[in-house]
């Protein structure tokens, strides 16, 4: 009997990440030693803050609007107060323009990445340096959905990593062609890689071992060619939910 | 130093499965020796053609229609043709009312199982019975999302596993309390499954080990309560998106 299988682990021993620290090497120290195909995911919250990206609390509403390129949608919250749902300049819907309040120094906010596609290239070109053999790189973020409570970890970044996996017109079990199926691959990854990260750990790194198929030679298409383009997108065509 | 580990496998085995048969008996032969805290990932579509949800394809639009409780947009294909992104009876949001016509038999499409909470609840009981130690049991499906390029499996039925982790009020690792963390667990299980399992493979079954601290020992709330409610939808509430 064959089995695929698929591992992921979240090492301790991160510490906390500061402005200009040198994130590669941190996640370096603390992914251990890799293997040929194994892919390194990073939350970007340490990305962030490595990049400087705070800013102070008092200055929230003002980022989330210079973070934002459309409103989706403005939500009542049950303690008052408004939450805005929007398209951010990454072209991610999500609440509040990924503009985040956990896990960070009290009195203040984090922004996303400035480009996390180039964060996690860097951060790949770091590990094969180091590491000696291919690896891939997911920068994530947390994510709510429109219909289903709670939220999933989603890649914001991507390097050497196939992001999603075409099968349409690949035939199915029974040999008829598929007519719809691409697997968001990366994003995949990004749930299975929060499953042992956790939010409240002080685990922002996973290494995802049995994914090698998915791993390229090169930096790749990138997270952002996983975002729908507007014509992709069934809102924008017209929706009878509003 | 600690790791978080979760390791996920898809055996190979499972033979086709035809109306009538006992899909327990089945999956509890493919998924082989389980341990205490093991989740079971059983896709949608076996439990479809063990309850004898096929339709003859002719049907498809009668049977979508029959599936529906709201239409939320309609798209036009590029072939030509329009697909409906509606609320099917399970309160889940895609494309067709999952109606399925991937890895099925020729002139047939499947619909989704009557009660995927109540298949994986049965299911639990006979695995429990088989091997003697707590299991949970997920039934997956696979969705798009409004946004976002390529599927994601979620969870549309659970027994003996939490679906969410409402970590609301929780400190996160500087001690601030978390504000809106509910981590989506059966969707990201569910999605570190589909990794292994794929579309084109006889797999239709995946065993992840190290998510026992999500395994209940009853069958708990399943997984219909992920579904957003009418005044938790925030499209509902008016958007700009339409």
């Amino acid at each position: 009997m064959t089995v695929a299988e698929v591992r992921c682990w979240a090492p301790d021993g991160m510490p906390e990440v500061a402005a200009g620290d040198d994130l590669a090497a941190l996640v370096i120290a603390a992914a251990g030693a890799l293997e040929a195909g194994d892919v390194v995911v990073v939350s970007s919250k340490v990305v962030s803050k490595a990049e400087g990206r705070q800013v102070v609390a008092e200055d929230r509403e003002q980022a989330i609007t210079d973070e934002t390129v459309r409103v989706v949608a403005v939500r009542e919250q049950p303690g008052g107060g408004l939450t805005r749902i929007v398209e951010n300049r990454l072209g991610i819907v999500g609440a509040a323009a990924g503009v985040d309040a956990s896990n960070v120094a009290p009195g203040t906010v984090l922004l996303l990445p400035v480009d996390p596609d180039a964060s996690a290239a860097r951060l790949r070109t770091a590990l094969i340096a180091a590491s000696g053999v291919p690896v891939g790189v997911l920068v994530t973020d947390t994510l709510g959905r429109p219909w289903r409570r709670g939220q999933t970890d989603i890649a914001i970044g991507a390097a050497g990593i196939a992001v999603v996996d075409d099968l349409r017109g690949e035939p199915d079990a029974n040999g008829r062609p598929m007519g719809v199926t691409v697997v968001a691959v990366a994003d995949e990854i990004a749930s299975l890689a929060d499953l042992v990260k956790g939010k409240a750990t002080n685990r922002p790194v996973a290494v995802v071992r049995g994914m090698d198929h998915y791993v390229l030679d090169a930096d790749g298409p990138g997270a952002r060619s996983v975002v729908r383009l507007g014509n992709e997108d069934m809102f924008r065509q017209g929706s009878s939910e509003a």
